[in-house]
């Protein structure tokens, strides 16, 4: 492993640029009011599905916006047009993570005065994103109950970066032997006092403190 | 985004570096006669759960062996000790994939000489495992029910690399709504002409496709 040094260095480069275009969006973002929650999750653990119930239910309360991150297609952002809200899709390509600098390029198509809160939706990866910070106010975390428990302990450095744990798809926990107090026991290991929540997005339980915690992003000032 | 060129140069330095490394391993392996297989999958598509069931059934007519890589913890390895093969745990800390030269520095664990078979149960991710050869004789994506059937559109790379693909968790199938056929064409329209396999390693059904591809790589001349 001779190359590890370089490599790291590099990453440190690519890191500390990205800190500082996050630092722009942020400020962009708090110019216009808005907050920003970065959605990252494993790929289907139900991120947008999460957000069609989210755009389909809140929409009257708070005014939001979706740029949503894939490698490939426009499949997401189609999806979540359907219920009247602006989305925007950056392909990613073989990059494996929304970077602050995509964000910051699609935020030209937005009209940020006019929104209260504005999701980032994550590449699928419960890796490479918790190192990429966006500039966002807050980081939701999804784990689904199909992936098992020990999830939060494998995969440390993006459950410790989490503002809030969702817990997704508890409409088929039974099923598939899903351990919950295991499971809130891990993420708690990874980030002590994390608010966790459940909820099942098919079958449309749970949803209320989810979107307590979205109206919530509307009256806190950082 | 000014960085990306110096990336891209970045990263095509180290995948050629990788790339050495894997060939290598080639060798090693095949100085051996052993084949490796590379598992990747999203994060509890069940590659471990898949591995227990293969080295239960199989021991006495293969001999089999599993490197496994995760960001933290040994509890993979722990899982698969329990069915007597030979586990060898990788933690790779933040680094969201297996490279050549984790998997070389491991081998010195194995008597390969006395292997068929080697799994190299890569870290759960969809997308950066994709870019890293790691010397396998073959490459098996798994894509569990419960991840949507779009996946293979939106992570084409990972999906285009399969020597095989291997459906998951089909006993929850029906309660998760899961579309076989639409995944299955996903699948082909991502890579044409690849077998696709369906089973449920909780359940026990469909693993014997499975043990048929396992037991073919011990007879295959590369």
């Amino acid at each position: 492993m001779t190359t590890t040094p370089r490599i790291v260095t590099v990453r440190q480069n690519i890191l500390k640029a990205n800190d500082h275009t996050a630092a722009e969006n942020r400020q962009t973002f708090e110019a216009a009011g808005v907050r920003a929650i970065n959605l990252v999750s494993s790929p289907g653990a139900g991120k947008t599905a999460l957000l069609e119930c989210t755009l389909r239910n809140l929409s009257a309360q708070v005014r939001m916006a979706v740029a949503v991150g894939d490698l490939a297609t426009e499949n997401d952002a189609a999806r979540l047009r359907q219920w009247g809200a602006q989305a925007e899709q950056i392909v990613t390509g073989t990059i494996c993570h929304l970077d602050a600098a995509m964000v910051q390029n699609v935020l030209e198509k937005f009209s940020l005065n006019d929104l209260d809160v504005l999701f980032l939706e994550n590449v699928g990866n419960l890796v490479c994103p918790s190192s990429f910070d966006l500039g966002e106010a807050a980081r939701a975390v999804l784990i689904s109950t199909t992936e098992g428990e020990d999830k939060p302990l494998k995969y440390p450095t993006i459950f410790n970066t989490a503002d809030v744990v969702v817990i997704t798809k508890m409409d088929i926990a039974e099923a598939v032997g899903f351990d919950l107090a295991l499971c809130r026991e891990n993420i708690d290991r990874a980030c002590p006092g994390v608010p966790i929540l459940e909820l099942s997005s098919r079958q449309g339980t749970g949803l209320d403190k989810w979107f307590a915690f979205v109206r919530r992003q509307m009256e806190v000032a950082r």
